[in-house]
């Protein structure tokens, strides 16, 4: 804090301002998302962002309730045990992820973020997005119906006989067009004032006309400040219950936070610390456990708000609880009056704002695979369950991952006239040896296709007889792992059979070193050569 | 057939003969080490052969029960349902594996045997074969202990205050040593021999002692040869109940089956066709479960004395089942007076002779990862389940690759001074340009290494201020998945806010070729280089 100057502290200040204008119909609104009170989003608002403060390392990440969270919150409190309210629930739930996401942090598991492929990312936060709308748009339009993927909504919209209630849906409605209105025309300070004036002005007409008694559900009081810690339920089955649920969503939490705070520092020339991040969150999500909050994570718009209003360092976070704690001091009375119907404007037109189709083309274009993987995480999620989607989406980019190692391309290559490069026959005009055969083999040798080596080159040297020695260009060979090693070994053997000579050319250092280490001088009789070229002119 | 001659007649009738002398009492042990009556091996060494001569692809796999199949079977028979006999559910898991084996065949999975890497596989085997040779020490040296893992079997042994019996002990022992003498000091034709004596020698002197009235347990009477078809128990409970086990053991059977197949093939210089494999197994067991037998698959040790015995074709196979059928006709009547102990000594040292540490050595000094979970799914095998050993290899093997790949390589290369050639610098003596950076990244860019990409190159350039451009050779990149992609896009935007040009070269003309398809020149400002020094000195 020593170098924390005027000049920060007034962009801090700023900063935080901004974005608690945005955080407090989102709090309101994220919460009533996952089936719990509204104030519980504002209580998450508050202590948890400290501990972010106090443990985390972007500058930028605006930590709170997010969307796609409240989704998997509601999915997991779906099928709480009897007796067990729905808000003791979500603490048991944020509870668990701190402890899961510290125990991340102490293990150094930080590496695990990479088990999400963009493809299983953008597949699963489009089914999100869209499950979010759905789940909304009956709140929007003052209908009983609910339900957080496709089938449930259906048929309970069925079941009520797709009712819905005019004065309820006139709020709705309006607010999502005004919402929409300001997103598009509004720029600079007022758009980002839109959100708040909207409530208010909705407050306002609600309390004038008497909403209730046309039948639109509000807020309703929330109870008074009361900021005192207290451990969640400590009851095994529950927690037993919750943990696969706690497990997702704690990746999910992390993930797109690291994702949000990497794209943010990148654009500011800073770094984060992934193990730091999983710290911040862990912090925030304990301390919302013990303060009567939910599961926080980094919000993707507040945080490019937050980067856009220049917040300077983590001490925003302080200012933005301090405004929030006021603005619950002051608010508590007139948020009262604000029909939910508006709320579910204020989600839909939030999450709808976000939505591309843009990564589907692209990955159409590109790889095929990836992109049928991609529509598959997001259909399971809309038609499935959001846990469903994102273990689709890990087990698919990993299954696409060891079909491209096990089919690895060989490229029988010569050399191009003049140089000592070598190429591809198929794509160059190369010359090649007689009774040398150069190969080259496009990948790691690992388990998925050393059983295919010998039988690769073997059907090569099938078209070329009269080869007395084959040199293996090893350079794009980056790794051997022990069944590599084997297939290695085999080939070898199998070659000496045929009385041909196996040498080998431009080994990766590390692969080099770690061959020597094994002792192969034991089996192997061939060379190792320095560049191609001397291997195929030695 | 046309091209069979009697010459190949008489070489492959021959082979057969020899490899049935060791079937007979492989095949009553391997039942009866799955739980089963002995005759139920017998079944399974008739018919299934017939299916996998018209449909596999080997002339030397001989097919047939299978000592580690045969444990895998004692687990899964181990929790039936009440009011089904072990043999009705081994008719049910073979009909599965072989309907299993044949979907394999037509969706052309014939790839997922590359799930199981080395480590993982060898150390099952050494984990089941330990197993299977605990099993039936209590059959042995006559305890009623029982068991097929470790813990159950101490348990149990502990449970029976550790009781033996002598003269089971005695012609268990004996026969044990046999055995091993047989196998250490004959050659040729009297060691192939010597398995089939020993039987032959207990008999008689079971029949001689009257060994039952000692409290010997013997084979027993064999139901008369009675070869029919019937259908296998069609109760969707039941089928669903092994449907788990079936998976494993098709897989275990379908992946042990080609190593050998493949592993002899390669020394007769032939090829093994993985597909017509699954063909020929599927076959087989569908065989197996309406002739009234038990899981089949190719046998390691018979398989090589088929081989040894110079098989020619899948003939062999034929005349295989027909001497099974002759033995079955002639030696039910004296295979009644065959003591257990026996046959659970052939099974131990059928066994134990194929135990070997090596790998585990090697693995050691090449590869401490793979080392470690070598004994890891080892111990599995031994203390948990066959099943849990297997699950454990594969997930443990994938996991390892992900790291691996998860966390690339990446070396800074100068050039080779008065080469075109570029060598990493902290291993060669090189030369770099001031303000021209080559980097070679040593993995594909996937899902599991592209978050890490930028940073890993804005770390190199934090030490080399002053840099304009960087030139990445791309050789060791064998391609680019759609998260690889984006992180090319990205490192491509930061290095542009940095006002640093960003050239590739030698980039693979498969991955090229996908990187222009995606429309990548919309927003790649470099050049691809045919070669690194020309992408270094342009």
């Amino acid at each position: 804090m020593r170098g924390y100057t005027r000049a920060l502290l007034r962009e801090d200040l700023l900063a935080a301002l901004v974005v608690s204008v945005l955080l407090i119909p989102q709090s309101l609104a994220y919460a009533m998302l996952a089936g719990l009170p509204p104030q519980i989003g504002l209580y998450a608002s508050l202590l948890p962002l400290l501990a972010y403060a106090a443990l985390g390392s972007s500058p930028v990440l605006a930590i709170g309730p997010v969307a796609v969270l409240a989704l998997m919150i509601a999915q997991a409190l779906g099928a709480l045990p009897a007796g067990v309210s729905p808000a003791e629930g979500a603490l048991v739930l944020a509870a668990e992820i701190g402890l899961i996401l510290a125990a991340a942090a102490l293990l150094r598991l930080d590496a695990l973020a990479s088990l999400l492929s963009v493809p299983a990312l953008h597949g699963f936060e489009t089914g999100a997005t869209l499950a979010i709308a759905m789940s909304q748009l009956p709140v929007l339009l003052g209908s009983p119906a609910q339900g957080s993927d496709l089938p449930a909504l259906w048929h309970s919209a069925q079941a009520g006989g797709f009712a819905w209630a005019a004065w309820s849906a006139g709020f709705g409605v309006c607010a999502g067009l005004l919402l929409m209105a300001g997103r598009r025309w509004l720029r600079g300070t007022l758009s980002r004032l839109a959100p708040l004036a909207v409530l208010l002005v909705a407050i306002a007409l609600a309390w004038y006309s008497e909403a209730r008694v046309h039948g639109v559900s509000l807020v309703g009081e929330l109870p008074p400040l009361h900021l005192g810690f207290s451990l969640p339920r400590l009851d095994a089955a529950l927690w037993l219950n919750l943990l696969p649920h706690a497990l997702l969503v704690a990746l999910m939490a992390y993930v797109s936070s690291l994702v949000v705070a990497e794209s943010l520092a990148r654009r500011r020339g800073e770094k984060v610390n992934p193990r730091r991040e999983l710290g911040g969150l862990a912090g925030a999500n304990v301390l919302a456990a013990l303060t009567g909050g939910m599961p926080v994570a980094g919000s993707f718009s507040r945080s490019i708000l937050l980067h856009d209003a220049g917040s300077r360092t983590r001490v925003s976070g302080v200012f933005i609880a301090f405004f929030m704690g006021l603005a619950m001091l002051l608010l508590a009375a007139p948020l009262a009056w604000l029909p939910r119907p508006v709320l579910a404007a204020t989600i839909m037109v939030a999450v709808l704002s976000g939505l591309t189709l843009k990564p589907y083309r692209e990955a159409w274009r590109y790889a095929r695979p990836e992109a049928l993987l991609m529509v598959a995480v997001t259909l399971t999620v809309l038609l499935v369950s959001v846990a469903a989607g994102l273990g689709l989406g890990v087990v698919g980019s990993i299954a696409l991952l060891l079909q491209r190692t096990a089919r690895p391309h060989v490229a029988l290559i010569g050399r191009v006239p003049g140089t000592e490069h070598y190429r591809n026959v198929d794509r160059h005009a190369v010359e090649c040896l007689p009774e040398v055969l150069g190969l080259r083999i496009d990948e790691s040798l690992v388990f998925t296709n050393a059983r295919n080596l010998t039988e690769v080159v073997q059907a090569l040297l099938a078209q070329h007889t009269g080869t007395r020695r084959v040199v293996l260009l090893m350079s794009p060979v980056n790794s051997i792992d022990f069944s590599g090693l084997e297939a290695l070994r085999e080939l070898h053997a199998s070659l000496k059979r045929q009385q041909i000579r196996l040498d080998l050319s431009e080994v990766k250092g590390p692969v080099l070193d770690r061959l020597r280490a094994s002792g192969w001088q034991r089996w192997f009789e061939g060379q190792v050569f320095l560049s191609h070229h001397q291997g195929m002119s030695a």
